[in-house]
């Protein structure tokens, strides 16, 4: 098999130790990736670059095409761009895919039969950053909702659900209130869902929506909602789910996607051999599978998940009764190697 | 005593039936009110007026300046204003309290040492209402937030905590991303709270926030937070606590206030004898209070809670092995009235 070349970056705070084990994991399961490494977060932005990406970087990406992204802080304080947000829209990365799903009995959770996919929009919404001070004491920020935008992550989201097998596809918004922004989206879910017959439809105001998701989330399957919503709720479905540390995303483009983990780079955390691996690790099974190489992410999947099963978790999902070892991150991957 | 004039609308769906339910149980529990009727929802919105309420309505509630509201329905299409924002907006109704706790073991949650307050700013934010049309593709809503309207609620949120005796306030926000508008929310936050040294104060961005509010909501006391967050998060939390059809809400302004359920209408459950009137008297016993009649308060939601725990539920919360007897509306407020 030739080796596909993907870009990678360390990150900050924990992201150097999950990164590692990660690789560590993706090799010894036979992995072929021909990495290139660049440079993005703390050490950049403090160099005077906003956005956080060395300029270097950015060739590195629209070479590969494929961007496996530890998390990184940004410094507090105006002026620093978000570089999530900044190479999502800079790659066109138009379509967040964030699975949630529990790991009953090995893992605790409170909703054991859950597995649900968030699919969040990625682009637009009050994530296009357009903010102003209209005076001292008046701030706006502006929602935008376009057609096309719209149109293209409702349709991934149908074919998303088609390809994997999956039954229904949920809309979630605030059309009542929003009766222009995410009314236009419930008109193109109908529009385009009619294409996709073979899939139930359903729609839900967000409020209610999200309220059934936390507590009855077996009730879902694939769930498409603007960028906002998104990002709050499928920081709850991972949670709920188990933890947001064993979630991983994927973010797709036309040309281009980047893999990660939805959590952070916990900077306590950082340097002590503690962090679970799993939120990246997950996300690069997500590129393995785009990458054409299934295969190997089966395997790798296969053999964390009998780490899972085994009780040998990281102190963020350790819980007494359920686990067996607590181990550290370096020692969790090589639990999962060992099984592979 | 003296009867408090207060303002009543029975509303559409189910609204009739638990207004008449919660009336008669103000009434057997020795409430002093002096009630004036007012129509509002469906019928005068079909009567030609877009905002769902008779101009005499206003009349009303401007002399009792106590508003108890049942669920409306607002007609399918455009052109109609939501009533609810409507009201709050004219009443000034800026602060939003939404209390959610558990009743276990009496009402079955998975959380149950829950007791959370949030306090929902209720005029600003994506709720401005400005929505705009920019081109046949391209649709924008404004997102606004003011330095008084900000203050406001954040100093409602301090001053509730201490009054009712509770040990934290706790601030949701999305200002990594929206540095402006999120981010006045946070300075003012940090600046306000500062006058009040006797309470803990604590800072979450919305997305982990919400994920560890539906996953551990015994961790929040009183929680603040922009309009739109407010609303999902609200019904987030009071779903997870039991159910979205027990919990009431306190619309608060300076001159006005207007009572209700959290829930809708529910029309598909109308004139059944079904609906839980729970909410909407959860929504009269915050009225009671505001009214200085916390007396009363206080034996309805004695003798509410000793019907829950006597088991007498409504279908919503039935649950084989908790429940006892399955009532319908008529039948739980009747339960109540024989234990006041
Ligand atoms: C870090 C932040 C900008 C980002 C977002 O809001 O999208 C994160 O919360 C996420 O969900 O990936
Ligand atoms: C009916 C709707 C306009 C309202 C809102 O969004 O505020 C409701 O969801 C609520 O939370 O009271």
């Amino acid at each position: 098999m030739n080796k596909t070349p993907i870009t990678v970056a360390y990150g900050d705070g924990i992201g150097p130790e999950i990164m590692q084990a990660t690789l560590n994991i993706l090799e010894a399961a036979g992995a072929q990736l021909d990495i290139e490494e660049i440079k993005i977060g703390e050490e950049v932005y403090k160099s005077g670059i906003t956005t956080g990406m060395e300029p270097k970087a950015w060739d590195s990406l629209r070479r590969t095409k494929v961007f496996l992204k530890a998390p990184i802080t940004t410094p507090q304080g105006g002026g620093y761009k978000s570089l999530n947000v900044t190479t999502r829209k800079a790659l066109g990365l138009y379509a967040n895919v964030r699975p949630a799903r529990s790991y009953h009995p090995f893992v605790e959770t409170k909703h054991p039969k859950m597995d649900v996919v968030i699919i969040r929009e990625n682009e637009e919404d009050l994530y296009a950053g357009i903010e102003h001070r209209q005076t001292s004491e008046v701030y706006q920020c502006l929602k935008l909702i376009s057609r096309p935008g719209t149109e293209k992550i409702i349709r991934y989201a149908f074919e998303y659900a088609r390809s994997q097998g999956r039954k229904k596809v949920t809309c979630f918004v605030k059309d009542n209130i929003m009766k222009l922004t995410d009314g236009l989206y419930t008109k193109i879910f109908n529009e385009v869902g009619e294409e996709y017959p073979d899939l139930e439809k359903e729609h839900w105001i967000v409020d209610i929506g999200a309220a059934k998701l936390a507590d009855t989330p077996e009730l879902f399957d694939v769930i498409v909602m603007p960028n906002l919503y998104g990002d709050i709720l499928s920081d709850v479905a991972a949670q709920i789910s188990g933890s947001v540390g064993i979630a991983g995303s994927a973010n797709i483009g036309d040309q281009c996607a980047m893999f990660e983990a939805i959590h952070g780079s916990a900077p306590r955390r950082a340097g002590q051999n503690l962090a679970n691996p799993s939120g990246l690790l997950q996300g690069a099974v997500l590129m393995l599978q785009h990458i054409g190489q299934a295969e190997i992410a089966e395997k790798v999947q296969n053999a964390w998940l009998k780490t899972l099963e085994d009780g040998i978790h990281t102190y963020d999902i350790f819980k007494e009764g359920i686990s067996k070892e607590k181990v550290g991150t370096k020692e969790f991957a090589e639990a999962v190697i060992e099984r592979i």
